[in-house]
């Protein structure tokens, strides 16, 4: 048997979001490696004949370097083990998936990605919003809030995603709350209007999940207002307003500053 | 109970790629429509407990209008039934599935979006191409290619999108082989360097799934040799190379003018 690395996208979080190929990689896994951002109820649900490694934080509370997590899936994969490395959401979008994967073409050591739902995906769907729509946006941009944009080594372009909101894409911002402040300044100095909706859902198809929705100019009254901590998704952009709207017509409390239920959880096939 | 109906996204073809949540309601649903982009082996698999219409074609051969699909969903749950509205790759990204969500609302249907896998984000996998990268690219925009940017009405902001390529961002073009020419132009009108790379791949994780890559001087023509057809997904950015390093790490052939097994095929834990 070739030893080899899955390189596997958890989803957002809800375990049934799992794709059949991940379960299937998790049930004919040796050793699993997950990071802390695979939701709660996947990492209990994980199979007792894998030994399930968590490095996504140490005992002593630091994370695990990512040289030690590399180290590890190169090692048991040459002993000859199946391992599974299991990420939040998509493990190549901002999951270090790629960086893992040269790490292991570098030791040889065969791999595949098993794709996975980003919640930047799943996020807005939660409050009935799509990422596009023929009429209000054609193109969709995914980016990590959390680094500084006022800093010139910042890698993202806000004058091009500025542009890019302004003709009609949707902005999805992972990773965004901590820098709130920062990151709407760029978008509204850049062009933006401060009218633009906004939403934010956080613990996204998990328990607990809420949702809030604004525009640039008040999102961050109505975060502190309801306490919407990290990890959240951020999106900006007209579609905002079809969640709005679908979520009037049938009859659900609009997402205004109080954790609301969601759609998908008023109306559920399996309750 | 509510009739209701869930909007679901297939992914890119392999059934593997379902999600736990889409499987369970295609096997309770009474009704599932499908589209055309719906992969064979999923069409094929579909439960025989449901009445399964394919709303991608319509006996003559043109498409089933979108009233049509729309009337059918809101009767059939009106009546009581489970409806399964089931699309390539994710509902919401290029799906018309906010449409739909509208049409249902509108029509005091409840509704779900069941998200799934988009090939926007497969297709680069099987590649062995991350979407983003620490090193490569800080953010990834998702745009459909069949739109004519010569058109005065694109609805696309070329000069934001290569600003976006240039400043370290991946673009995935879903459709875009029929309109590559003049997407190609529109990128490098708008300051794109024309050595940038590129990737294509047709029939993403499907039987007959082959990818090509080049740069974008070099492209069409790789079109032609190999005769890729659509519907395809096509990568532009420096993540491309990222792919191309670890297929050769590892002696997988490049990706160059002929159709390649890719790494997820050469090493399956499964076969």
């Amino acid at each position: 048997m070739i030893p080899m690395v899955s390189i596997v996208g958890a989803g957002p979080g809800d375990p049934e979001l799992l794709t059949l190929k991940a379960a299937r990689r998790l049930t004919s896994a040796d050793i699993i490696l997950y990071d802390s951002l695979v939701g709660d109820d996947i990492v209990t649900g994980l199979p007792e004949t894998a030994r399930v490694i968590d490095v996504g934080k140490r005992p002593d509370g630091n994370r695990t370097s990512q040289d030690t997590i590399n180290r590890r899936m190169i090692d048991g994969a040459k002993r000859g083990h199946a391992i599974v490395r299991l990420k939040g959401g998509d493990p190549t979008i901002f999951g270090r998936g790629g960086e893992e994967a040269e790490a292991l073409a570098q030791a040889g050591v065969p791999f595949e990605f098993v794709p996975g739902v980003s919640s930047a995906v799943a996020g807005p769907q939660t409050m009935g919003i799509p990422l596009t729509h023929r009429e209000h946006a054609s193109h969709v941009t995914i980016i990590t809030g959390h680094e500084d944009p006022t800093k010139e080594e910042s890698a993202l372009n806000w004058e091009a995603l500025a542009a890019n909101i302004q003709s009609g894409g949707t902005l999805v911002i992972l990773m965004g709350v901590g820098r709130v402040t920062e990151n709407i300044a760029a978008l509204v100095t850049n062009g933006v209007q401060p009218s633009t909706s906004v939403a934010i859902t956080e613990r996204c198809t998990l328990p607990g999940e809420f949702s809030i929705t604004g525009t640039l100019d008040s999102i961050e009254t109505r975060i502190h207002e309801t306490g919407v901590r990290p990890p959240a998704v951020m999106i900006v952009g007209n579609v905002v307003d079809v969640g709005t709207k679908v979520q009037g017509l049938l009859g659900n409390t609009p997402a205004q500053g109080t954790p609301t239920p969601l759609i998908s959880k008023e109306v559920s096939l399996t309750e």
